[in-house]
C-alpha cells in the first residue's frame, strides 16, 4: 500500500444522447441477491475465497463514487494462520470463533493519509487536498466518511459476486490497529468475513426493520 | 421521524440446504449498471422522481445489514420550493446550481440517537443500547459509521431503481443542521441528487481509480 500506483484503465463508458434514457432497474433477482433476500453469513463453507473472486469485488468497488474521488478504503486480506490468530486476539469474544473459522477475513480500514494521492486521483482539481484537508481531525473525519460509504459498496459487491459477508464491528479497535497498522495511518473500520454461507448461516427470520414512514421524511 | 414504528413484514427467506449453492453471481449488466458503468450525475432531466420510486429505494436500502441492526440512517426528501431555497443557501457555491435544478434532493443524516429504538430492532439482545452506547461520542461515532455505509447502500439503490445519483459533500454542515435539525438529534452527512441524467450529466472521461495492488494487501 506504498505510493500512489493509479490505474488509468478506462471502463467502457455510456456516452451521448442515449444515456438519459439507457437506465434501466435491476432486474428482481438482482434486487433480491443484493438487498432483500440477502443475509449477514455466521457460519460458511470450506470453499476457498480466491484471488480472482477479491479482485472482481475491488473492481466492482473502486467505480463507486468517493468525495474528490478520494477511495479511501484499504482492504487487508487475512490469509495465513499467523496473520488469523493475531487477527482473532483482538476479536470480541462472541466473534472469535466464527472469525477463525472464515475461508477468508478482510479487515477494511481508512487511508488517513489519502491526500497524498488527491492531485493524482482528482486532476479537475489538484489543490483540493492542500486546501481543504490540511488539518489533521478534518482530513481524518473524511478519510473515515468515505471509507465507510465504500463499505457500503464493498458488501454489496461481495454479494454481487456470489458470495455472503459476515461484518463485524465488535473488535478492540485500539488493539488491532496497533497490531495490523502499527505507524497509524491506517484506521481499521470493520472486519469482514467472506465466503458461501454454510449450515445454519443466519438466523431463521429477518430482523426488523424501520418502516418507511419512520425512516423517510418530506419538506 | 418521531417514535420508533417499527415493520414487522417479512420478506421471503432463503432457507435449508441449498441455501449455500443457491447464490449466483449478479448478471454482468447489473454490475454495469450499479458499478462499473455507473457515474456520478450533475445535470438531470426533468423528469419527477416519485414517491413510490424512493419507497422502493428505501426498500432495498433497509435491507443492508447495520450494527445491532440499528439502521441509523434517515432520508430527508426537499420537495417544496421554500424547503429547496433554504437548502440550497447552505451548499457551497459550485453546487447551487445543480441542487436548485435536481429534480429531487435528499438530505442524508444519522439518527445520533439511535439506541432509542436498539431493543426493539435487536431483540436477541436488547441492552446492546445500554450496555456499549451509554456514552454521546461513541454512540455519535456508532450511528455517524453505519449510516455512512447506508449511505453506500443509498447510491447504489438509486442506481438499481433505474435513476442517477448526485452526491455532495460540500455544504456548511452546521448551517444546514441548524436549518434542518434544529435539536441536534440528526446529523446531516450528504447531499444527494437524484433524477435521470440529463444532458452532459458527466465528466466524458471516468477518473483515474487506485489499482488493485495499492488498495488491497495480503498477510
Amino acid at each position: 500500500m506504498e505510493g500512489a500506483k493509479v490505474d488509468t484503465t478506462r471502463l467502457p463508458e455510456r456516452k451521448g444522447p442515449a444515456l438519459s434514457t439507457s437506465l434501466r432497474p435491476l432486474s428482481a433477482t438482482g434486487m433480491d441477491l443484493l438487498f432483500r433476500n440477502a443475509r449477514t453469513a455466521s457460519t460458511f463453507t470450506n470453499t476457498k475465497v480466491t484471488d480472482a473472486q477479491i479482485k472482481q469485488i475491488y473492481d466492482l468497488v473502486r467505480n463507486g463514487p468517493t468525495s474528490f474521488n478520494g477511495q479511501h478504503l484499504r482492504i487487508v486480506l487475512v490469509r495465513t494462520k499467523e496473520a488469523r490468530e493475531r487477527l482473532v486476539h483482538h476479536m470480541i469474544e462472541p466473534n472469535q470463533a466464527k472469525t477463525s473459522a472464515a475461508p477468508l477475513v478482510a479487515i477494511l480500514a481508512a487511508d488517513l493519509k489519502f491526500t497524498e494521492h488527491l492531485a493524482e486521483l482528482y486532476p479537475p482539481f489538484p489543490m483540493a487536498g492542500d486546501l481543504f484537508f490540511s488539518e489533521a481531525p478534518v482530513r481524518e473525519e473524511e478519510a473515515i466518511f468515505n471509507a465507510s460509504i465504500q463499505i457500503g459498496y464493498f458488501i454489496l459487491a461481495v454479494r454481487a459476486v456470489g458470495l455472503a459477508a459476515g461484518p463485524m464491528g465488535g473488535f478492540d479497535a485500539e488493539g488491532l490497529a496497533k497490531e495490523f497498522f502499527g505507524d497509524g495511518r491506517f484506521k481499521p473500520l470493520l472486519v469482514c468475513n467472506i465466503g458461501k454461507p454454510g449450515k445454519d448461516a443466519w438466523f431463521p427470520d429477518r430482523l426488523p426493520r424501520l418502516d418507511y414512514k419512520h425512516a423517510v421524511s418530506t419538506l
